[in-house]
């Protein structure tokens, strides 16, 4: 099995997969999964190519070079999926100074074939009320109070992902989790895990 | 002509289609469709191909048979296809445990090429309105009063068929019939299907 | 830089295009775009093919040919934009009577290769309001008042445009132009181009 998980920034990804295994261990329910995150996938790829030594580097290189990066991530991952289970953070789409961005365009997916795309989704408050606490990070601080850009980030990821399973058929499960669902959210993604 | 017929269930797509007919019966307009059902036909194509004998077998088979059957069924229509008119009764997207896949994903639709897709939709309110009526059913019991799945499976529903027109340059109609508007709903699918 | 720039009719392409490019005159920011519209580049690739001599008998030619002028158009398109900075006017998405048909089905996509693609969205009532003035317009005078249908067309272009983005990785950028806020979407533009 291998799990991809999205959801805009600040979402609660990462609280909601801890819940899930939580509960899985409450229930006794053994659950195996590796995790891996796409963008450290793509630093190691990019290193035993020789193309960069630190991750700053790589968004300098020729769109060519990030592109095989890419591919070439997505090909070792799948390789690890057909051993183990895998959890792969990743996004729908990342939104950059461009525009949006596919967090997997045809190249990384035909290669990836992810078993399930996971949408986590919360309202745009519940969301931003997180980026806030994160103060910390420059780039958070600079989002907060982004309501509307928050929703269209979101609608972009629903759609997107859509896009994606025309090509491999893979099921898009979106998982709806405002504030005070988390125990729901986590009950719908453990369904999906087992 | 391959007229793609999707909707959520309960969206009163066959309600829409037969007062297309009799509208066009009434106005002297000569309608000459055969009506096919891609489950039934993916069925007949499982068959024949000596996989299953009964259509609950089909969920068991390994995932590749499954395409193939999709892709054999799709094939067999666009033979058909190019010697009469057809209305086929579809999904876009078909909501399951791991979440929504694509009736229609890349292997099927290249297939396929349909003529058009129409997408008909209306307020979650009445879709549950309806489905609430069919108690006989007990799939369709669970599923009531869930307005906000109705909606995002809507969404769903129109962000895929856009995907899908991409890949074969589809047109895809979007037909709105909330409560008391059955006769333009007719109306508007009689346009396309003349 | 191939910039293609989209939005529904009325929602104020040019008007934003030109404010960006008085704003880099002001901030001397040298821009050095050509501007064209791809239903003239289909019209000169129909022309050059011998198939027609004037843009209404395009419609009428066999759709396998409209295809292939539009890859041609295309394929020009990007062999100038290899060797000049080029925006690009054409529609995410066109309302038809047969319903919505792709600006840029995989086969112009996959040449064209955009850099970027633009999708101006702004409220239904602006939109609106703008079409009215255009009285002089046939086409146009009938489309008033259709706030659902206006709202409709803006979902389906950013679904379809999510869409363009997975087979070609290129970044969607939304940008939100309500009324009074023409200033903001043309320095976002302006980002953009420069």
């Amino acid at each position: 099995m291998l799990v991809v998980m999205t959801g805009v920034p600040g979402v609660g990804k990462s609280t909601v997969v801890k819940k899930a295994f939580e509960k899985a261990e409450k229930k006794d329910i053994k659950l195996d999964y590796e995790f891996l995150n796409f963008g450290d996938m793509m630093l190691k790829s990019a290193k035993s190519m020789g193309l960069v030594e630190h991750r700053d580097e790589m968004r300098s290189l020729p769109i060519e070079k990030q592109r095989e990066i890419q591919k070439g991530a997505a090909v070792e991952i799948r390789t690890m999926a057909d051993d183990k289970n895998i959890i792969l953070d990743t996004h729908a789409s990342i939104e950059t100074p461009k525009g949006y961005i596919p967090g997997m365009p045809e190249w990384v997916l035909r290669e990836l074939k992810p078993d399930v795309i996971v949408v986590l989704e919360s309202r745009p408050e519940d969301v931003n009320k997180f980026r806030k606490k994160d103060i910390g990070d420059d780039f958070r601080r600079r989002e907060v109070d982004n309501l509307e850009g928050i929703e269209r980030h979101q609608s972009v990821n629903r759609s997107i992902a859509m896009a994606y399973s025309v090509f491999t058929g893979t099921p898009i499960k979106v998982i709806w989790k405002p504030e005070g669902t988390l125990p729901q959210a986590a009950e719908t993604l453990l369904e999906v895990l087992k």
